[in-house]
């Protein structure tokens, strides 16, 4: 298997379910601690109305104050839901444009007012935009194995939508298991589908662990090629008092497996560690991830 | 994938981690739980010393209560260490008979007090015997994939003991991943070389998932051509106050992975569920089981 790119999204995804606003400052440090670790790509946010998510208000401010620091071993990732968000985007200085819609009706009118054909002409207008003035985007398909609200949704539903990425010329596709649906006989055949659509396609996926199976659907992409991970520090992302919310695949134990897999050596795992036990503390309560807990296993390690 | 067989071991693996006694009716009623509910084979206990491990004490008189009643359905299996134990096994009836070596010469020392090559010798001894009789014999090789203690181990003393067990006549082989050091690259591959190993042989997969990897490992292990599943009620099996020790792979969370792939749709999920309620109830503390928390996704499921 080929070197796997980390995206971390747990300020994004992860931080959007919780309730206790993080304070600029303490995202800040959070994403110098990603940035020492050595990881590839971090998403600051999303550029979504303030009072509809006062979590995610500062995003401006963060990209402006690393986008300042010009920054050369790591990516800033943002996501954007609508031209008004775009707009933000630019703004700041925003590398990589992250953007999708989901493969359910039901949840895209819930998350975005508008059906599957208008959230896709939206996003393909702004991703025309976008790669014009040379920007990174990824798209991605939420819900693409599952939907909370609707149960199974048919792959032909995903790939239509991938097919219209495609043809605005975004290769970057990422694949989310937005209500943690996924199987890993499942993600094999889709990803498998989908690489096989374009040479030149890059994928990522997106899982969450709401049934235990984060890192089964991860390994199993990664079987099928994919080759960027999108995770979460501490596995963030799980909103405790939601029956059926799970965090996203927890960064950490991710590069945990990596490196156990000989990957990713060249990311500190130490300095994520101390990063998810920083955020447990943050919050006040034991995260889902592991590694933190347990410790990592060290090479020849005797234990007594 | 082919039907994949569930061998409960939460009484024997789980329960042997927990310092709060399980009073023998309890057992039973779990037990009773686990049948009703379709799992295949339900390991009841250990034959050890009732002195070393108490919790183990009252196995014969498990065996004895449920092999009276003479089950069609179900097959129960012990764990024997020595002579002894196996006596006692045949004495209660017991149908299959599980027996190990540690690939890990540190592991083996402080588990059996022996070498790996004597340990062999008396597991080889009980295993002809049993054989003998017409009873199944599972042999597993345990710390297959790392030891807490010694680190890597070397997959060719692993396969070394495997073809021992193969020289004896044993079919059924499990690789036992004591330490949760497995990822599922090396699981592949190693149950990929033992397979090949003989045209007859039925692998077992036993993790633990210490650093997140059960289901992953499970997931691949099954695509190497592993048929039979060692999983525990409620992920049973890691004790909280000891710094590397996880749960094993969880019973209603593998099911439901499997139902969700089309498989064990004969298995009664909801009544694992309530067992691993059941279980936490008992303990008085939040099980590391994920699906019997949030409740499985069912077929269609539409919330609002």
């Amino acid at each position: 298997m080929s070197t796997i790119i980390i995206h971390e999204v747990g300020l994004r995804d992860g931080l959007q379910m919780e309730k206790q606003i993080v304070p600029m400052a303490q995202k800040a440090k959070w994403v110098e601690g990603l940035i020492d670790a050595g990881v590839d790509i971090i998403q600051l946010g999303s550029f979504v109305h303030p009072a509809k998510m006062p979590q995610m208000a500062d995003t401006d401010g963060l990209f402006s104050y690393f986008t300042e620091r010009n920054l050369q071993d790591v990516t800033l990732s943002g996501l954007v839901l609508n031209e008004k968000g775009f707009e933000r985007g630019l703004a700041c200085g925003v590398e990589m444009f992250c953007m999708g819609v989901s493969a359910s009706e039901t949840h895209s009118q819930k998350n975005t007012g508008m059906s599957i054909a208008d959230a896709t002409s939206v996003v393909l207008g702004m991703a025309r935009k976008a790669l014009a003035l040379r920007k990174t985007v990824q798209a991605s398909v939420q819900s693409a194995f599952g939907c909370g609200y609707e149960g199974e949704i048919p792959a032909s539903r995903v790939i239509h939508i991938v097919e219209r990425y495609l043809d605005a010329g975004i290769k970057h596709i990422s694949l989310a298991d937005t209500a943690g649906h996924a199987t890993p006989d499942k993600v094999e055949e889709l990803f498998g589908t989908i690489l096989e659509l374009d040479d030149n396609i890059e994928c990522a996926c997106h899982f969450h662990n709401t049934y235990g199976l984060g890192l089964a659907n991860t390994y199993a992409a990664m079987k099928a090629g994919v080759k960027c991970v999108e995770s979460s520090i501490a596995g963030l992302g799980g909103c405790p008092f939601a029956k059926v919310a799970g965090g996203n695949v927890c960064t950490e134990d991710l590069v945990h497996m990596l490196q156990r897999m000989d990957l990713r050596h060249d990311i500190n795992l130490g300095t994520l560690i101390d990063l998810a036990v920083d955020v447990s503390t943050f919050f006040g309560r034991e995260m889902p991830g592991m590694v933190y807990k347990t410790g990592p296993i060290l090479a020849g390690e005797i234990i007594t």
